[in-house]
């Protein structure tokens, strides 16, 4: 008999082969694709908004939701072309839903690709859908012991965005302790305290998307 | 062949299973059982905290979380028995886990049991874990579209609390857009505007969470 361990082993071999097969397609065609993960209002529509002046004519933008396409539209209305992915419930995005997407969303060569996953700090951490890095958001709103609480968002991600830090003076967040519970989870990790409203934070994360980028070429 | 949909029904059946057992033997020894669900850092420990002086002799909880036992810790520091569940990664709470901990941990008769589930507004959504309801936490930082984007957190929901209501004048967020939409994926549910910091909503609650357990019995 099959057991649930061994079909569950078959569903993500499938899957990982499908996002090995988007990768190699990003690729060949100079798209750096980048897998947004964090809670729901971690910020993750709101920084693309931000972004948003600085990236026209250079970034697509795949949104992941549960219910909705407000996500999709708020996008649309900062000018970059958006795709809406519904997954009906489904708590996190998989290789096999942005493939789908990509069939009917042209994204250009040498864009930046933004694939915004549904609100959820724990699933989307566990899924590759063809990214070349994920990027994990977490709001100062949230606490700063969330990097200890979910250390496999990051060690599973190349870069931690601290989100909302214009509100950081209403709220009781240590924000040293958010970057040393990261480090500890994954050395490696970069990280950009970013505030959309006002934009700080916002160039030095788009220069080393730029450098990233750049670099896996 | 079993298919992978015929073997997660069968393990989703045994968890409802224990889930009834659970609930009858609460109901028998007049434990009422409220599962807290909501985002990382939507405020459940934090409004756990604000009511343990209120509760003090009169309830347990039981917190679950992928890392660290620093939830259960702060418990404890209020005065309230206090157990961990690591799921070790997994995204929610099921029945076996809350059975298991019950196997170590001792409720009185008669209490309020509340537990918090891992920080996620997806999954925990559609597990039974045998409680008799549940509470969706949402904080006014998330953004008020949170009910439309995850109304089926709602729809399985007793009470909705809209926490961290101190911040609304720092940030963009209608509450009555969050009560609309709450209500629209659940005629029934009842609201709680709630500050855990100054104590705003928690005796309008507490009354409430009286008047439901009474009731049950």
């Amino acid at each position: 008999m099959t057991t649930k361990i061994e079909l569950d082993q078959k569903v993500k071999a499938k899957g990982w082969e499908i996002a090995e097969a988007l990768r190699a397609d990003f690729r060949k065609r100079g798209i750096y694709a980048v897998n947004l993960i964090g809670s729901p209002g971690a910020g993750k529509t709101s920084l693309l908004e931000a972004l948003a002046p600085r990236l026209q004519g250079k970034a697509a933008v795949i949104e992941g939701d549960l219910q909705t396409d407000d996500d999709k539209r708020r996008i649309e209305r900062c000018g970059l072309p958006a795709y809406e992915i519904n997954t009906i419930g489904a708590c996190h995005l998989d290789a096999k839903m942005v493939e789908k997407a990509l069939s009917e969303f042209f994204v250009q060569d040498k864009q930046l690709l933004f694939i915004e996953n549904v609100g959820n700090l724990v699933c989307p951490a566990s899924c590759e859908i063809g990214e070349d890095i994920k990027i994990a958001v977490i709001s100062v709103t949230e606490g700063d012991d969330k990097p200890a609480k979910y250390p496999v968002a990051l060690r599973v991600s190349a870069a931690m965005v601290v989100s909302k830090i214009d509100l950081l003076p209403y709220v009781d967040c240590d924000v040293e302790r958010m970057k040393r519970d990261a480090l500890a989870a994954n050395p490696e990790i970069k990280i950009f305290n970013i505030c959309a409203k006002n934009g700080e934070g916002l160039d030095a994360l788009l220069s080393w998307l730029d450098e990233m980028a750049a670099a896996r070429v």
